[in-house]
């Protein structure tokens, strides 16, 4: 069901506007545009790369391309594995591999508060002509010793919050929704679409 | 038709989390819940009028209630009508006699360069449990020699624009959309609206 919001106002003219101003945009996948389009991450950082993912797909579909780069640094690791973490290790590994592998580099720091780390995401818009806005969200945590939890992906059972004592797989997506890095990008650059593309309100 | 946004990437988690922080809201008016509700706009300014609604909403309906309180400050009358444009002059005016007494009222203002005037928009959510947060817009012009136009409402068709050369009721909806004082407050309450009411992701 989607959630509900009443517009206080009894001017017709001030609802039919807010209405417009507030229409959904579509969401579509690669999939149902049958994009096939695989983006070689190459940037330094989790901007550059999201913008060569928003680049690609706006040129291939015509339309606004929103991108995302996100990953995981822990400090105890200089950062790692930050642009590389999905792609952490050897190529065969799936998301429960890298989260292993990432808790066997961390095996010497055994005290759960020195474990300090935070995702980070990047979001990207462009269109096909060049036009583009961006923004950034973090969110930090401390990584458990051992994986919890079955929501989210990537990271998230290995990823503890401290404030909720459950790792971002365990929390309700309500909580997930108002705290995670992404929610926080999207939170800031859904202004900004607006503001960059008129097309998305017309 | 829904503006079309593609979210580029391949990744099935990321598409899902996006997808769901995208999710509609279904946008209510006051008729669709039955609410016939007049609200006093006592206030000084346009936030607390805007408050008073959203508040008087919010309680009547249990839902996030979003008002909107807006007018006209045309610096050659002090800043009238502001907070009272809707109810500028007599009680039996409309937006067409209101925009002539505006026009009468500037009379002796020959030179339109210097009828220079701006909108303003308040913005204010509410939940019946008192969380709140707010926002604000403006749209700078001159006060037209008459009216032109049968776009928007209120004052658009004396609100004239230099950089289109148009009033504000006769510019396109895409144009009045991307700089109207509606727009600009609605852009910056959005994000806010989503971290304050988390309700409004579930």
């Amino acid at each position: 069901m989607a959630s509900r919001l009443v517009i206080a106002t009894n001017n017709a003219g001030k609802l039919r506007e807010i209405r417009a101003l507030l229409q959904p945009l579509e969401i579509l996948s690669p999939a149902d545009l049958d994009l096939n389009l695989e983006v070689e991450e190459t940037g330094d950082t989790f901007i550059e790369n999201a913008r060569l993912k928003a680049t690609a797909f706006a040129q291939a579909s015509g339309l606004v391309a929103l991108a995302d780069d996100s990953g995981l640094e822990v400090d105890a690791l200089e950062g790692a594995p930050g642009v590389l973490s999905a792609r952490y290790g050897t190529p065969d590994l799936n998301d429960q591999g890298r989260c292993q592998l990432l808790l066997h580099n961390l095996k010497e720091h055994t005290d759960l508060v020195k474990r300090t780390a935070r995702f980070r995401c990047a979001m990207v818009a462009t269109a096909a002509d060049g036009r583009s806005c961006h923004s950034e969200g973090a969110c930090d945590g401390l990584i458990a010793s051992a994986p919890a939890g079955d929501g989210g992906f990537g990271y998230d059972p290995v990823f503890y919050l401290p404030q909720f004592q459950q790792t971002m797989a365990q929390v309700d997506a309500k909580v997930k929704n108002k705290i995670s890095h992404r929610s926080q990008a999207l939170n800031r650059i859904i202004p900004l679409l607006l503001q960059t593309f008129a097309e998305l309100r017309s």
